[in-house]
């Protein structure tokens, strides 16, 4: 039997007690013995709730009691859950973590620790809530190089987003739904700008590199600047606007990665993933395109991966499994010198315009009917010239990328 | 290091040594140590081949050299693979293998002498190509209870289905250009009447409840009844038929399973994997539902599916790890228990003939502007009804089984 302690009895944390409970037998047969909840630490009490008699609010009963194998850390946030992993990795103990705020500021110093001390660091609901990709880019694609991550990693702004195509509502009024659902924060900042998409590729793509890759050095555009409109123009094209974390590896061993919305075409694999479900393309040197697909979010998706990393632990108590990347740094490219074509929203009239836009052409012309604008899609061209162009021409109302 | 044998140099056996070769570096690097390829076991030679000098034709070296801890088998058929695959086992070798039949047929005992020998038998390679959803069933969605998968297994059929439903073919000639591009073999048989497809669900579903599934209690229909007329409808209903292997663990223990054309709806997650490529969606009771998509055939995916099973055999030398089955045999329910709704193309008009098939109802009248005919989309009913119902109606040209 191996002892296991949570900490933060939120959403996830609770979740994770509910499935080691429900799923005992399951998990005891996966994992080759039983894991046995001991503490759960939080700062608040809960009275009536079933681990009432596990709780606990000082950190180091955890830290020093050499019976607790297995630490899975849900508290999110850097501060204290840093601290405290660290600790608990120095006391040898197996972290897991749905943190991914703390995986992308700190993993590459975690990951070493635990290599050093043969323990184990997890991090599988830190992306893609129930999807198993952090596991599938270490355990089932080894052997693979890996040319190009592009995912849909969020699964609040892809409802969001979903809504304005699906129903026609705004912006405002989507996020307000999804804030009502329990899917959005009261402050929506880390989805709707992009910061939790951003530090998801980068720790993808750290997998895939084997190299650091600083968050900070991803371009990233959120999609507070999506209207209703520029989503009836999409629509018409025969497109949706998803909000993307892609990264490329190039010849010359830098990676292109950034997070923005795109417009992409019926035929392209992620299309079809609505609402708060996450989809992943891996493109592998051997195995071409791959695609995984699950519920990005919620308590017992979330949950699961996390108690499949606890298995996990367990299966390789006493030894580290090679995972993760180095704390050697990956250079990224500069967003200039990424290829897109470009969606562009201008005032006024096709045949009164079109001699200022040729320079993004030849161009595809597309109207929803509205009279005082248009819209038109642009050849393919390096993001720095495209921005050069665009600054000379006057009434641009959006931009958004393209993939074809 | 570790030394490894190849048995059949067809096209996967070389894709494999191929990825060997080229990826030799990443390869050391996720075992751990590299992996040197020392014998390749066929009947033919291979002269001016890469392996010319690695080539021998009998079986009793690989078995008899202790340095050899990695067979690949990748002759396909039963025999001789079946003995040779038991025998390299019985030496305390790892086995990995991308044979279905051979999975499907003796599984459980190649299982278990594997466990009592504490190597391992790996065949990711036997389903899906190069999705990795062995790995996923038994290593990602650990403490899952898994209730239901249903995947397009068979690339060949995919392709041809897809080619008579974007091109207007024929079976006849979808099937023609799927054997020049060597997608199908001269004998189409175990791809287009559905064996392949049968084979892959049994291994599936045996995993996932952990008992032995018997493949050949599973109801197995082809798509060779399927014809441009039945597509010509699915289309006009904004359908698409796909080849469809399916089980579903019921409450009862049992376990219902099916291999049949479906016809499903745009919104079904299925729905876009087209062409040779295969998808899986697998249910949990905690995930909700994920789809792993990827490449279900070719050299280099499977292959490359090989070769993640080596690294993995490599990885857990002197050890077994548990996946699989016991030799414990899992009921299948019926056939005749399982519900759909049925699409049924008759003869007449439909003034003349919506009295016969009243039974069916209440029903939903499709035509394609043929004259002398029309289709309905029946009731969900249970099999047995629907087979005695339709014993009574003259001039059902055909049936295919429909998920809303």
């Amino acid at each position: 039997m191996k002892n296991a302690a949570i900490m933060g009895y939120g959403t996830i944390g609770s979740g994770v007690a509910e499935i080691l409970e429900e799923n005992r037998d399951v998990i005891a047969r996966a994992a080759g013995e039983e894991i046995r909840l001991k503490y759960v630490l939080d700062l608040r009490d809960f009275p009536g709730s079933p681990v009432e008699d596990k709780l606990i609010h000082d950190f180091s009963m955890i830290e020093q009691d050499r019976d607790v194998e297995l630490v899975v850390e849900t508290m999110g946030g850097i501060n204290p859950a840093y601290p405290f992993v660290k600790a608990c990795l120095l006391a040898e103990k197996h972290v897991i973590t749905s943190n991914k705020a703390l995986v992308a500021a700190h993993g590459s110093e975690l990951l070493a620790i635990a290599r050093e001390k043969q323990v184990n660091f997890f991090f599988e609901a830190s992306v893609g809530g129930g999807i198993p990709i952090i596991r599938t880019l270490y355990d089932c694609l080894m052997g693979e190089k890996i040319e190009g991550l592009t995912g849909i990693l969020n699964g609040t702004t892809n409802f969001i987003l979903t809504k304005m195509d699906k129903e026609g509502w705004t912006f405002d009024q989507a996020l307000k739904e999804a804030q009502c659902l329990g899917y959005a924060e009261r402050n929506p900042e880390a989805d709707v700008e992009g910061h939790d998409t951003c530090r998801k590729i980068a720790i993808l793509t750290s997998m895939a590199v084997g190299k650091e890759v600083n968050y900070e050095d991803i371009y990233m555009e959120g999609i507070t600047r999506i209207t209703d409109i520029d989503v009836q123009y999409a629509e018409k094209l025969g497109m949706s606007i998803k909000l993307i974390g892609a990264s490329r590896l190039q010849a010359d061993g830098m990676v292109s990665a950034y997070v923005l919305p795109l417009m992409i075409s019926r035929e392209h694999p992620l299309y079809s993933v609505n609402d708060v479900f996450n989809g992943i393309l891996v493109k592998g040197t051997m195995l071409g395109t791959s695609m995984y697909y699950g519920s990005g979010a919620g308590k017992l998706p979330t949950a699961s991966a996390v108690v499949a990393d606890m298995i996990h632990g367990v299966r390789n108590a006493g030894r580290n499994v090679e995972l993760g990347w180095s704390a050697e740094k990956q250079a990224v490219a500069p967003m200039e010198m990424n290829v897109f074509r470009y969606f562009i929203r201008v005032a006024g009239q096709p045949e009164d315009r079109l001699s200022d836009l040729m320079t993004f052409g030849p161009l595809e012309v597309v109207s929803t009917g509205k009279n005082d604008e248009f819209a038109i899609i642009s050849k393919e061209m390096p993001e720095a010239n495209f921005r050069e162009e665009a600054a000379g021409v006057e009434g641009i109302r959006s931009v958004i990328r393209v993939e074809l």
